[in-house]
């Protein structure tokens, strides 16, 4: 592939450490010799950002259409309008709404294929909410844009750790109605696809968690268990996909039987979200499984409480970018693998054990 | 003190790896030097699973009642019928019987002061279950038979990072309801009595964890932050307790905050528990806090998938121990200091600016 990638960037919420990030990672414009960033923000709050930080001046290639970025350049379309308002380290109706514009914009190119990969640098998953984006995160929308009706995943990915969600942005009370055999059996098959397509692993091994303490201990501490989690890892086993529990959570990663396993099936999100980052720290990667389309972010929210002070690691966002990369080469090796697959070609062996038999005579037609 | 502390020990499920650990750790009998150990068991379960196991003899000191106990000696007292069956790896009915036994012997002599702590060896939640015992853990039937009416608060403790619990073995479909206000509160003051006086800690810092995603965002993803965790710990504030939060707990163990803290409130079992062994690993300790007794336990189960394999780690066993001595040792320090404390001397200065008059003479009596 001699053409480069694209990747659009959005540029999330303008008072939070989205722009930090952008400026630290990009400060090295060697990177845009590995793909070409299309950056879905405002030059001015870039600059506003770096005169806050006191860093030196970046030059941004302002194009209005992504159908004119440049290769080596680091493209920015701005989104917004530039009289806009930042308040570092509060949430803001105005960073809200530039947060909307820019993903707005971002998932129209994605969608017409003038970008390859969306990475998305965090919101305020309050202040963006508006008539067009009503979902407690991007992964919800970008579900209801891409998903055709297919659900999508939520997995965070740090090497070989690789944790996925049955359910996200939900409230914990609202967890144990959810999880069905049937929406817990979809998980496991988008994730075992996405293992195979996306990550390139042959025969995928898929640990799932229990819900309840002990896994409910043979329903002494919670029925959901036996109910709906055990029929589902049965079904998921009996269409030949490598799975295995449920696990009680927190032994699960306390003995580090969890390295034993290519992805692990939480049921909730801090079940799943909290080891993660506690076994990842900074350098883990949100990437949204089971769509067409290919997103990842970092791991971390729009961090307030540091904004503008330019201890924030871009680490987890150069990691998105990473991900991005080989998501999207690892799907174009699986598709042309299985475009045109070579018709099988092997010798009938079925009858190896007929024996000649020398003593009849050949037959001269 | 002269005197060797006794330490009550209980063996837990015969089925799993309760006895490899206590055969592990007192194949060194120096280890009498700094406290007497009376093991609640049955020498012949103990001899089986050192044929299992091919260790070296032991020699214990069997004595009928904990009077009778010797400094210096493995101290074992029979809770049990000899003619026991030990399925290794599996739940009996028998291993149940057995665990019991030996758990209501101890608990009677702790109650009569002849033993100065418990340590238990892990049960099997399910076979222990009889008319006398219907909990799901060691926590709940300590509560119920040393609770005077006060609630036992499970703690895991690793050296700085300590993490209770507001709700333990319960369903998580139970546990929105269940942690109120008041309930939180209560721990959070139970929680603070127990750093202050069992953990020597003078002004202990506490992190309260929220229960939903991203600690409920606001209400967007649940609204029991807003309505009884802000509140609580608002309270617990006013009561002059340093506490904090709630925080979102995935971000909280990622960034490392936690360290910040002498401990952690999570709000339900996996929430404190998955974080807790993935970084405490082998070296955790289950302490139940605000009850009269020490009662101290290895952080995991019975293992039956490695039982009788001669694998287990006794390293948190030995952990188990050595917290017991610590909690007793500061207990009885912390009520010595403040049995009579020192009257306040001072000398009043409230009169300080008064100015001594020189113009008036001296008035001679």
């Amino acid at each position: 592939m001699s053409e480069l990638l694209k990747i659009g960037i959005t540029h999330g919420d303008i008072n939070g450490i989205g722009y930090e990030i952008l400026l630290k990672t990009f400060s090295d414009i060697r990177l845009t010799e590995f793909f070409t960033p299309i950056i879905y923000g405002s030059a001015k709050s870039a600059s506003y950002h770096r005169k806050v930080l006191n860093y030196k001046p970046i030059n941004f290639y302002t194009i209005t259409k992504a159908e004119d970025y440049n290769d080596g350049k680091l493209n920015l379309i701005n989104c917004i309008k530039d009289e806009i308002k930042i308040d570092l380290g509060s949430p803001s109706p105005d960073a809200g709404e530039a947060a909307y514009m820019a993903l707005d914009r971002a998932s129209q190119d994605l969608k017409n294929g003038l970008i390859d990969a969306l990475v998305t640098l965090p919101i305020h998953k309050d202040t963006i909410q508006n008539d067009h984006f009503s979902f407690p995160g991007h992964t919800e929308f970008l579900q209801e844009r891409f998903g055709k009706g297919k659900k999508a995943l939520m997995m965070m990915v740090c090497n070989n750790l690789r944790v996925a969600l049955v359910t996200a942005h939900i409230p914990v009370r609202d967890v144990p109605d959810t999880i069905s055999k049937e929406l817990i059996l979809e998980r496991i098959r988008t994730l075992q696809t996405s293992l195979v397509r996306d990550f390139n692993l042959e025969n995928p091994r898929i640990a799932v968690l229990g819900l309840n303490p002990h896994a409910g201990e043979n329903g002494l501490l919670g029925k959901e268990e036996m109910d709906v989690i055990i029929p589902a890892v049965a079904e998921a086993q009996k269409q030949t996909i490598l799975c295995a529990g449920p696990f009680p959570s927190d032994g699960f990663f306390g003995s580090g039987r969890f390295k034993e396993f290519d992805a692990i099936l939480a049921m909730y999100h801090d079940q799943g979200l909290i080891p993660f980052k506690t076994l990842a720290m900074e350098a883990g990667v949100n990437y949204t499984a089971g769509l067409d389309i290919v997103r990842t972010s970092p791991d971390h929210g729009t961090a307030y409480d540091i904004a503008g002070k330019g201890i924030a690691s871009d680490e987890s966002f150069h990691q998105a970018i990473y991900l991005a990369l080989d998501v999207i080469r690892n799907r174009s090796a699986y598709d042309e693998a299985h475009a045109n697959p070579l018709r099988k070609m092997f010798f009938d062996r079925s009858k190896d054990d007929e024996k000649l038999d020398l003593t009849k005579e050949e037959q001269e037609d």
